[in-house]
């Protein structure tokens, strides 16, 4: 009995010294996830969410996104850049310049090219025991009245994601669905940007707001059915 | 009485004699339109609608469609293809190329280059007291899911033709907005092709025959109207 | 000899009086032309030539550029913003952007129809009784190790400029010939920038005076032959 | 004497016992590695040329090509299609499409990503104890007059591999230098296809023997040397 106890004692207090106790959650992005650390960024918000919910103790919530990248970028510098962060989680959101790169520059990701690194960043992911979870690329422009040159590709690669998620069991954080059903709700004038994005991809306030609340509500229901 | 037969009879004759009581209607456009013309095409097929309503003493049916064109092609041809004949009505359908291009060659059409290409186009026409009929280009690619890679751009530029349709007071033949709806209701399983298309682009058997009664739905309607 | 006294007389108090003995030289092309009214630009740079030869009172030198312009933007705007003018020579500099934008934004312009708008411009000024000059593009990049990546396609659109120009009696300024020539010799470090351009295509101060020379090397050999 | 043919016997059982003895030579790149196992092609014909120097008991020749492949391509099909070989030489031919599908489809490799890619390619052979040797990319046309659309980016992409080459210390058989040589020579009237290629990117029978003499004349050279 007494034993136990003292056993007991012992993981408390190890546990409030060590940071292992503390989910490590990274995100894993391009310049959108990038700017999340931000003061005003998603993943600056998130911490704040946790601390009113006095959960911060919980959760340790670091930003690996870096601008311009495709899910290739992602999967050059996974090593050096997630695994050796030791995560419990990691939120993958990438898809924007897999498909605007293809206009802007040439150097999209086709399609099937694009399921087959992010597959192989997953199984890397996977292997470590991590759990992962996908979201879907949000926008490249705001308009509701289906205008927006590059919703075609943004659509059929978010499917992609979709159909990868489902494979591989990963919980998805649909930002595609959930900007799209916001923006027809609260765009009636067909603006390009300025409701969630300020440059129809980058997050303004409210936006930030938005995804903040959208992965909360993922993570946490995942977090409370294990 | 002997006044009216008389007055009748040399009616007849005259329509005998000058193939100027028809009136000519020249088809301007891309490979589309010079598809059309074949024996399956929606050219000929309205040719023999003509013929079974026994209205083809009052119609002639022209194609001028070049494989490729963009609305600047038009324009720089307009003398001589379509002018040059002296029509009566002319139906324009672009618009394909001016997208497509943008992302098979990088020669695609600027918007507001394409609304003063059309416009100029339009104008010229008039001037010639023409009669204009604006088609909006129908489809590159029949998927339902949204996942078309070209549809923005596509619902972006059919937009523009609408618009400019209102501008110059022109009917609009709105085959956009009917593949869409006709896909949506025949295409299930979210084809690419082979609904309506042999191959996304261009009309199969029944996109001919869709097309042929669409067109010939707005024409009849107009000169019913007049 | 008294009648020639006074026709002589005559002539000199006319011209005057009358601007219309001043030669209007009009520049017709796009963001390099538009930069070129600047202080430090190449038109005002010849203006300042021009004052130190006092040759200003023979010329009149005005800018028609506007940003972003490929070929067939100048035909569009040639009435309002060229013939309107009444020049009675036009220098044309065109082809960056008919170049270029195949790349940035899949709306660059193919090489035929590049030919056919070109002719149709120089057709409406050569109409007009106007002298016709015209430039090749000068740049896109200035490494001197063939690694520009839009050089082959530069190279393309200068030659069918040489070949319009044979075909149409104009003078060529080849500032693509002559920029490459300088650079080779001056740029041994391989800079993609700094040499003649401030970023890749838009000249720095010695791009201004480079072409001012070389226009006015062109213009003064054709004026003093006729 | 006795001894001798003790020895040959056992070297000719040795030899014949174990497919060490030859020499595994993979090719590994894209259409134009898959086409040299035709008949005519050029791994065929270095196989022949092995025969006729009797030297065809020393090497295996084994292609490893797919069409439209780009590196990260090879990246991706690496274990499976080359290590499972378990090759003693691998020659790496890639970057056309890397160059190409920038303009035909919007999914061309960004420059960095190419070199990133590469030399993670070069590593797990290297890893394995193979020698590597590259290729830099042919041609994409062949017109002499400097107008091929992408040469500057074939350049770029060459000089990319010559470092890339240098750094991991790999013989490079060079023959985007040797094709212009070659056509410098022997394409005067500036044809941009029939010289060593049939339609600007693959061989020809004239190109398939020129390869095949210059890859031949690195790999020897090297065997020599070692």
């Amino acid at each position: 009995m007494k034993l136990i106890s003292c056993t007991l004692l012992l993981a408390v207090l190890l546990s409030s010294f060590s940071h292992q106790t503390k989910k490590r959650i990274v995100f894993f992005g391009d310049s959108i996830t990038q700017a999340g650390v931000q003061p005003t960024g998603f993943i600056t918000k998130m911490k704040q969410m946790m601390e009113k919910k006095k959960m911060d103790s919980q959760y340790e919530l670091m930003g690996a996104g870096i601008s311009g990248n495709k899910i290739y970028d992602l999967y050059l510098r996974i090593d050096e850049d997630v695994l050796a962060k030791k995560p419990d989680v990691v939120v993958i959101w990438v898809g924007v310049n897999d498909v605007w790169h293809k206009q802007s520059s040439g150097t999209g990701t086709d399609a099937d090219k694009f399921e087959k690194f992010y597959n192989a960043v997953i199984k890397k992911l996977q292997a470590a025991n991590i759990s992962v979870y996908l979201c879907t690329p949000a926008a490249i422009g705001e308009k509701t009245d289906f205008t927006n040159q590059l919703d075609g590709d943004l659509n059929k690669y978010s499917n992609i994601i979709r159909s990868i998620a489902k494979n591989n069991n990963c919980p998805v954080i649909d930002l595609r669905k959930s900007f799209l059903e916001y923006n027809l709700a609260n765009n009636k004038e067909n603006k390009e940007s300025g409701i969630l994005t300020s440059d129809k991809v980058h997050l303004n306030e409210q936006g930030n707001t938005f995804v903040a609340r959208e992965i909360w509500k993922v993570l946490n229901s995942m977090v409370t059915k294990n």
